[in-house]
């Protein structure tokens, strides 16, 4: 089987080196060009590549989309900034160009995707399911937003399998220790020194809890991702928002 | 919606007790009959009973199924014993009552059974993955055939995916140290005391890890699995040999 | 060397009962009166105890104790209520037969117990430190007074080490996200169907974490605290309060 | 109070690097001297260092070590290969100058070394324990050293209080799978993509475990226990090996 040829814009950057040094490392994948500011998009072209990586910046990303679809270069896109107005334009190249694929994802850590469906799938078997997550102290917002969107999908899998509420005799409860309530589900934050980005999400039935926990090590954590979407893409044409979409669970 | 009216054999005994409890406080579910040694399997006809659950013993699982069977009423069974032949006496005598459902299932344990299936679907995004069971001391094998199962499934799912031997550069290791090897994924069994039965898989990728866990606290957590299958069995005609084939993940 | 000799008071109850399994089952013990309602205490003289436990009641633990101490036989004391009074009017009579020990301590626990003075010692070299605590949903306060007490002792070796606030940058945060403070230490309570009581510290530093975990998976995880006081009383003449004291870490 | 006045030895090196931003955002500490190959150790005195730390390499400790000590200079010292010839000339060198505390340490990450003492402490009160460790796959050698010393901790605290061997009715188990043992202790290596070092101690009783838990999550873990070494090493006077004993615990 042939190689996938790879190219990826924003090359030099440290996300993008991340992403070279994981495309040159990894099995049946050929990086084929590195496009940085002031590269012209035809070196893509030129080198034959079949899918590029795309995490660069909200105010090139569009020209880097167009160019590439109407070149049949499918695109594996991690850079933020995507209204339903940009997604509708992306929709537009792709109908004039059905054989491509393009994936927008706002998160290619795997194993916090695979925690967020595994979540929704294990939540209609369990009376109870809070979420706890912990990160470096840096961070400005608590709860993470992948702890409520996990707390959502929970939420929601509750309610599509007729559920009420959690069972919790609470009486006395001191201000928050029971966490924030996301559509029902709590959600505990907590902030240590040393630790990096951190989830679990613990599910309870009667004599029993099952627990999924990810955890992040480091900031290029992103990578395993990267490349289960470089080799899916080109077999989804059209627009696939979510990495969820291409793990077939 | 009416409830399931509810039939359990062998409801006398310690495991059988639970069960009834289980349907006694389980919504949409009705208990209607309770038969134990001596009683006449008549009493779940004359009581309406639409699915019984049998955790009795393979010297009388067999007349109960056989009459149940042709009387209708759908079954949900944990006792052991099946051998291939006893599944294919079973399959005929559901060939008569195509209506009916079977399930029967070696592990009621919900979180258990959802640790396999998940394991198994997260196996093809990791380069690692490791078993850690942890039972108390008086088990009398090591490791437990769930964590056994459990590494089979996910090296089924590897060798699917075109994945070759995990990473491991030990070259000083003591004897035992990595854990027994099933099918290439190495397990370690833990006996502790004052503990039951718990299993963890871990699973790990550039800058990441994804733990599935499972702790089974007291032995009633058979229970939730057993009302799944009893809410889900008449929809299910034929024999199913499985939780996890009702489980739709 | 010569078994301990062991009475337990309130034998006949489901707490007493498993004492004196404990008792039956330990090294070096010997149970040599089993006491309950309407039972003479002479029996405990008679049967020539040197220790007895006592998990009886507010209104009974009083006379007990009178009649133990003042004929020179230690106790081991897991009955509450007692307030300075009572502590002042035990010292009386310990004051009279100063060989004599007296344990009163809330929390036999050992697994706790060690939790919170390992969280003590640990407290002053890491950064940051928070408690999570799961109960099963019936408890009725959150968070719970182990957890409260083990924050409390952290706050304490915090201050003594001359420790400013945590670190901690969020700025929004949706409300209980971050837990409840207890004295500058958040706490974390989560309520889960199936579990019993659990509580886990985290401490961080550049790098790393320490996580120090207690699970009670029954409720006879007194037990083995029981029996190590047991052991030792007659060492330590006079009142001590609280467990911890009797573990020279 | 004055700031310490602290000296980095191998100031270039990538660790060196570490330990002077480590000292730069120290309360408490100043740094006054960056010492690297070809540079004089008369730098040190000259800018009045009390303390210096030395990460540096075999062929040139000793060498270090004389000047400081002989200078009046307190050590902080975390390389290798300190036999016990070249610890018996340490000591001579501190014999006349008996104000001088040298620190010698195998290991800084604090909450590895607090695993350690804390699991030495716990030990005696519980039927079982274990350890697991965990680390990234190019680790050559399983289990880790320090996973290797835990366990003899542990065994010694179990002899000293006179325990026997620990509860385990295993008859039928695959080979390794209950771990290698360490003077009695199973020990069980995971080795994991993604991960870095991680370390968990398992304590079990009746109804109850107790889990230490120790994580790194980058090579900069040993900071925070060089800190502790420079803030006390001038109080220690003499010859210190290990930093557990600065930890009054």
């Amino acid at each position: 089987m042939n190689d996938i040829k790879v190219g990826v814009l924003g090359a030099k950057g440290r996300v993008g080196q991340s992403i070279v040094e994981g495309v040159n490392t990894a099995d049946g994948l050929t990086l084929v060009a590195e496009v940085d500011k002031g590269d012209s998009l035809q070196l893509l072209v030129d080198a034959g590549a079949q899918v590029i990586v795309d995490f660069t910046a909200p105010q090139v990303v569009m020209d880097n989309l167009e160019f590439c679809i109407n070149n049949g270069i499918s695109c594996v896109v991690g850079t933020t900034g995507f209204t339903e107005e940009r997604l509708n334009t992306v929709r537009g190249w792709l109908a004039n160009n059905p054989e491509v694929g393009v994936l927008i994802a706002p998160n290619f850590a795997i194993s916090a995707v695979l925690t967020m469906q595994f979540a929704k799938q294990a939540a209609r078997f369990f009376d109870s399911a809070e979420v706890i997550e912990m990160h470096h102290p840096n961070k400005l917002d608590a709860p993470s937003g992948t702890a409520i969107h996990t707390a959502q999908g929970i939420a929601d899998a509750r309610r599509e399998a007729g559920m009420g509420p959690q069972p919790d005799a609470t009486e006395q409860s001191l201000d928050g220790a029971r966490g924030t309530l996301i559509d029902g589900i709590p959600v505990h934050a907590v902030r240590m020194q040393g630790t990096v980005a951190h989830e679990v999400v613990i599910f309870g039935a009667q004599g029993q809890s099952l627990s999924i926990r990810q955890d992040s090590y480091d900031r290029t954590s992103f990578v395993p991702g990267v490349l289960v979407g470089v080799r899916e893409v080109q077999n989804r044409p059209g627009l696939t928002i979510g990495l969820e979409n291409y793990l077939d669970i």
